[in-house]
């Protein structure tokens, strides 16, 4: 960390920041220029409050050098990370297909979908149990009994299967049935959730909140895996933006971005980024030619009669169709679904 | 609601849409104009999912004629709703002024920040015991032994006391401690919190997310309204922006836009809004002057050793001229504080 | 400027870098810490790209110490700047209260119009004779005809007028009738017309573009005031939001921060930043509270029948009790309009 | 065009209503329901303001069923454009690849990056003589001096050259010089601009503005189709955002979306979008696997001598990497570059 201070400051105030900086155990090291006095901060810059050092009477601004996350920097593992989910693995050119319905409302839905998905060549089955749905008055999900749903269909078909947590206070029964772990945009920053995940011995995929950045995700992720889980995939899944002709942003970019700063795997979801089902397969093909480890598409066989998100899934032909595609797009790159 | 057909929707397709209307106890009157043909819904709009709609084939587009919040309408409540904390009332007239430090540090701090704001003339002391922080590595809050200051303070100057909850698990023991309760910008969307807290019997305060629509932020007050908590104040914060010389982006004019469509009081937070000391008076008069029934201003006497954001506060003598000129801004629209 | 370089820098890298400083005839005062080498540029901070400098291998960031605008900060010009139009001033305590219709329609709206936003007590009278208009089949103004009946009408009731230049081959003769250009928000960055304003010897506002920053605002009037022209006028009118609500995001927050950045007066457009009539009159105080040296209001007689923009326009009467309460809140700052 | 009235419409207001609606030569047909009247206009919808329609009292919403522009949208030309620049087509399977400087800095530096980008594969030149600057003091362009360097490299390795246009003025001599003009993000609004644009006899690449919908972006490219030029190609190239982690925010999905709307070619602009050398690639690869029928790319030899935006550059051997990559990757939807 670097603090540089206001032209004015002074001898006092210099010495408040670095009996603070040595109070935190860091080592400050002051370069007085003929213009301006800078302080360099040696120790574990993550451990420290930017904005607090910016309270101090006398700073101008003060610059990072290092992020304010440490294991899930590049720096801590420079090698990508490979997260394994059953058989299915995910990072270092291994690439997740992760399909299924929005919300799982019924065995016989869920089983059509999940043989449906299987054998185009979906690798992860996902279902919503328990929904976070912006009107009290929408359905909630199926709680546990869709646990069971999911957890007998992912059996019958042999695929892993992943599905959302919104509650601390469910994590057990949703360990006992599910795979993977999702944490939704909307509670990216649930600090609470994402504290009792770490503690978790499964997988999980951390989506990204429609207002967080790319390090407000890694941030995220850092409590997962500072909490002792190590099983992070992020997923870019579109943020606010001002157009309604999308749903949301999708922000293809910030997949290669996080490439350049993190060994976790990162895939995509065009479901929710667009939700427009027309571009659903542009913008898979877009994530994996970005170099998204993975693509999460909802597909549900009778999107009328959905009881959540149904504008946003593929019939299970057009999954077929996109799916086919995206393996020659992945080829391109050296990487294979599997 | 009011559904728009495509030009080429068959008589089969109407004919899906007016049988699953009907299927919601709601009535279908189809209009067939000349070029369009056009389907009036009539019932409990709110208890809808126009994305379930959009989902039909031949639907060309939705459009409600009544929100999808019903508890928080001005519909269903045309007066203003004053909501009482101890003796301070918010709404109709009245004016919170909530101050306090980011979190509660120790009893002596928070005794002499309580002492301050208290002579100068808010009605509400905050403070933080649980903190949602973006890093795990940052001080997350003293948990119960803050409650307990705060609890001890709020009481030695008679002004009733309000902090964060982030946690369902924590209802009840901050219910224990607190008059009023906070649920963050970053929990706006916890759905699990906002359901528990509408079960609570005590007055909170909501703020809005930073990428939430004003609609957004009335469907999460109607799930604290919908399970019996009455007492909501609402609470604008900053949004998120693409100029970094505010923190976030005040939306002063959302204030004015919530007053023509809820009956719940609106308070604004200058502090997190814009993250500048610098800029905090001026926000907090332009708040007032946009409507609002009160402000939520923080305030440290050592801003440089608090544990956590530090320069988004007062001192507590720029508290006191800020809040001398508020009085006269509110004034001027014939509101008061106490 | 500072840059702070990679920790792996050679001294080959620094030597270009300073021989580059060098070649701007700006000094160059390396400091090489213990753990990263930091160099100190003196001289003319605002003729450097910092681009470029970024361009430079070894660099890991450049932070400016100086705003890249010159002649707009207040280092250049501590006093705030009070602009003269006609006998109206703007800056300094002075208020202006801009009124008039978008567009100018007829000699007869005009004089009506003006008529009764001179009643009311404007002091500078509005009116468009060039519309920059999103669709190319929409009405684009009455041109040289409008002016002339701009002319006339001001001159009828003793109040100054202004009017936007969409285009540089049109300076001369709207100087000719015009006492005061405007550059709307969609020209904000085009920097031909800027150049060309800059060189006239008339009173500009320069409106905010919808995805300016304050720091864009400030260099954009800076290449005005760069070419000769210092009379610029600053005007907040919403920047591009996600929420639909309002048609564009008041920034109320940016008149306080441009407060603390320039001398140049600052004025709020709630017309069009809410683009919703209803919301106007809140936004008008919002903006004085926050500190605006002026507001802009669109009025017409009868929005209906408006050639452009009629949803945002308050009614003379609106307007005129707008006004009265505007004077009130001006008044508890110690500001007078007139 | 539907409009929806308030429930307690008058039939004096309805009256008013369709008085002007055949006021346009349009027709009104009134549908009163049973608990709202709805209005339907046929006639040549994209020369009504809806903003005009909706300041009639009682007008509670427009929904439009036509877009806003015609000439561009699918409807009037359902077949995909093929925009020819002399020998290079874009749209209908043939891709473009512009890339070259930023700006024309010297006859040398232009000559060394065509020969390598014409190598490579590119098949249209870029270049900047007329440089839309955000500081008055940076580098403004090489003007005239830089077009005929422009044109003799372009002649002498035989590719298409394109620059941009900012001031009407320039029209003619830009014109003399190269075989394509570009209208850039800042003056996407500049309808004075597009007014001319249009009437020239040269394709015309229009930018993407950063705050503009993709709506916004069709109705400017309206403006150069209804003054009489079709040849115009859009251009996505990154909007505004709120992560500073790249310049901007690549809206990759804009792509898929504008295909569903228009039959005008549209290419991608990684260079401008991220800001950052290390994401170009892959943003280039994500905007062929979208759709896009182009890319284009800044390329420069030595970037830290360039005279604008040098840190947004490919050097020449990482453009011909990624062109390699680039052609594999269209390839694969059946696409080629030529």
């Amino acid at each position: 960390m670097i603090i540089i201070l206001k032209s004015d400051t002074t001898e006092e105030q210099i010495g408040a920041l670095t009996d603070h900086i040595a109070s935190l155990e860091m080592q400050a090291h002051v370069s007085r220029g003929t213009f301006r006095t800078i302080i360099g901060v040696i120790g574990d810059e993550a451990s420290i409050d930017s904005d607090q050092i910016k309270s101090f009477t006398g700073v101008s601004d003060v610059v990072r050098v290092l992020p304010p996350y440490k294991l899930a920097s590049l720096e801590a593992h420079p090698q990508p990370s490979v997260v394994e989910v059953g058989k299915t693995k995910i990072g270092g050119g291994h690439l997740a297909m992760v399909a299924g319905p929005c919300s799982i409302e019924s065995e016989e839905r869920m089983d059509s979908i999940a043989a449906a998905v299987k054998a185009s060549g979906a690798n992860i089955l996902r279902g919503g149990a328990y929904k976070p749905r912006t009107s009290p008055y929408s359905f909630q999900g199926m709680g546990v009994e869709g646990l069971k749903i999911l957890r007998a269909v992912g059996d019958k078909y042999d695929i892993p299967v992943v599905t959302e947590i919104t509650d601390a206070r469910n994590l057990d029964v949703i360990c006992e049935y599910a795979d993977m772990l999702q944490v939704g945009a909307r509670n990216m920053q649930n600090f609470v959730l994402l504290t009792e995940v770490g503690k978790a011995n499964k997988p999980v995929i951390l989506k990204r909140g429609m207002s967080a950045t790319v390090q407000d995700l890694l941030m995220s992720a850092e409590y997962i895996l500072a909490h002792g889980n190590q099983n992070v995939v992020l997923c870019e899944r579109g943020i606010k933006g001002f157009d309604s002709v999308t749903r949301n942003l999708y922000d293809v970019a910030a997949v290669a971005a996080l490439k350049t700063l993190t060994h976790l795997p990162v895939i995509v979801d065009p479901s929710h980024a667009t939700g427009r089902p027309d571009l659903i397969p542009a913008c898979a093909y877009a994530g994996v030619a970005a170099g998204a480890d993975g693509v999460h598409i909802e597909v549900h066989d009778c999107p009328e009669k959905a009881l959540s998100d149904g504008p946003q899934a593929l019939l299970p032909e057009q999954f077929d169709e996109t799916f086919k595609q995206l393996v020659k797009v992945a080829d391109v790159f050296g990487k294979t679904f599997g």
